[in-house]
């Protein structure tokens, strides 16, 4: 069983994976790439996964087999299970739990070789359905308090497999980054009575130098404190702190400018590897009127991460005026 | 001049590297490799970096010609500038103030191929000593809040320059993630009257199952929630917040510590790149009852980084009480 454990500092929770276990020689050994013959989110190779969970596939194919545009699976080494009791202990000074949870991967088509930002729109919005249904089910499982959705997309953003596909960990505690926007959320509405999110869109509206894209719905900015050149948020202009509320016409438009946004930037810099996190509302929580869902992509150009991850200090050397006036600029397929 | 822009909601601040602004083409050209002829910090090229702020050199050697054994400089390309003033101003609902600050560079060694761990004790004791003395001239500017002592090692952990060097960055603000050490040690005072780095340090001794070394000053340990394989902290056992109070006898048993205990990671897991980062109280406060400086050295062996940048949560496939047993059996030298 995987455990949770809590730095006692700082409150930090880590996933400490007892049962992958990888010994300090597996780590002389670099990952195989893994081609498409043998990839298991590919068609004709179903059977090499756990079963799906969901699909969006015509009425007469069978499960675990060809034909679908997109399935949802366990994943087969979880870095959290659905399985047993959530039972918190000490250890001296120390905090854990047990590593309750779910880890499933939306393998996102069946092609090898393609990208998210190659899809058509509709498709785009089946992924994101896909994300909402799966939001929807997990919620009710009460001992999960948080849904992750992200995507890695690249080897040097993390990817361990080349397919196209995201990922969600649900977990039985916040993680910290989102409990530290829940708290910073709240003491601006606390101060000024209104959600920061707004404020944002609102100023970013009006204000133009920061914005990349903006439809009925959404818009997609640089925002101002940016950590990475090239970074975008997207953000719904009407108050929502869960995404999983999100109706079809929203992720119709949401699909859209996730498309362009990330077409814009595949433009910009030459296809690079990116991450992309959903930033919602804990699972068990709604209707928060300081908290407002967005989605963050982080393309990765740069290579400070390791002084960041011990400062929590970042050095952006692209301004994101200038690169949200590039990325509105760039011609497009 | 350099920008620091805050995260409007969870306050964090990033440097807006304004002049040395990348322009969007530049990210498609890889980072030249410098080589041994053409490095900076080699000997014979001191003409080639901004004059010697601090030297260990023979009396009969001229500063910034050869003979020296380690070099303090000032960054040719600083993420902060010292001359100007601290301007705080707002945009709208973000706020931002001016970049100033200091970028210092240690170049510990003159030769280009070797690396700390190589290093007999007294010279990293000197190489400690040169991040002292730095401090104690750079907190007399009363404008800087925080001095960020750290050290990447190899490329995939963000080094540009190959040649082994340390960095110091002093910031008009104090980092988060330090910030947010203090407030959790605080908390931990607060409720038991006592240091949490204190309680770790007896616990770990007694325990010893995540103890990687003991002298007569200092632990080196795998932290409880470690967020990588091989995560290694140092830490004083006597309760000190303040590094830049530390003795040369503390910095003669730290660099013994430091260099045993990288070489015990080298030898373990094929000489991994890794980041080191000093934490440590505020620069202009002192004396800390609740804050226990230490120091963390993350090697770079999982490529995680992508989603922890998102959620704050790390997955760690190597349970510390398994990696600190290896680190203490390994045959080194």
């Amino acid at each position: 069983m995987p455990e949770l454990r809590k730095d006692p500092i700082i409150g930090r929770w880590v996933i400490i994976s007892t049962e992958r276990g990888k010994r300090p020689v597996d780590y002389e050994i670099p990952a195989p790439v893994v081609s498409q013959g043998s990839c298991p989110f590919c068609y004709g190779q179903e059977h090499l996964t756990t079963p799906e969970i969901l699909a969006v596939r015509p009425p007469d194919t069978a499960p675990n087999s060809p034909g679908w545009q997109l399935r949802v699976i366990a994943n087969k080494y979880p870095a959290l299970r659905v399985e047993g009791e959530l039972e918190k202990s000490g250890e001296g000074l120390y905090d854990k739990m047990s590593g309750i949870g779910a880890h499933e991967i939306i393998v996102e088509m069946p092609e090898h070789n393609r990208f998210l930002s190659d899809l058509d729109t509709p498709h785009i919005q089946n992924i994101l359905s896909s994300y909402v249904s799966r939001m929807q089910d997990l919620k009710r499982d009460a001992r999960l308090k948080y849904l992750m959705v992200f995507k890695n997309q690249g080897y040097r953003a993390g990817a361990s497999l080349e397919h196209s596909h995201s990922q969600l960990i649900a977990t039985p505690i916040i993680p910290k980054s989102i409990n530290e926007e829940l708290a910073g959320a709240r003491e601006y509405y606390d101060y000024k009575e209104r959600c920061v999110f707004c404020d944002i869109v609102k100023q970013e509206t009006v204000d133009r130098r920061r914005l990349v894209l903006e439809n009925e719905n959404f818009i997609s900015i640089a925002p101002f404190a940016a950590r990475f050149p090239f970074e975008c948020w997207l953000l719904p202009k009407k108050h929502e702190s869960n995404f999983e509320n999100s109706t079809p016409a929203d992720l119709a438009l949401l699909a859209a400018m996730l498309k362009e946004t990330l077409l814009r930037i595949k433009a910009s810099v030459n296809n690079p590897p990116y991450n992309l996190v959903l930033h919602t509302a804990p699972c068990q929580i709604s209707g928060l009127q300081h908290f407002h869902w967005h989605m963050e992509i982080m393309p990765r150009l740069t290579r400070v991460a390791g002084f960041e991850r011990g400062t929590g200090f970042y050095i952006n050397p692209t301004p994101p005026e200038e690169y949200a006036r590039f990325l509105r600029e760039v011609q497009i397929g």
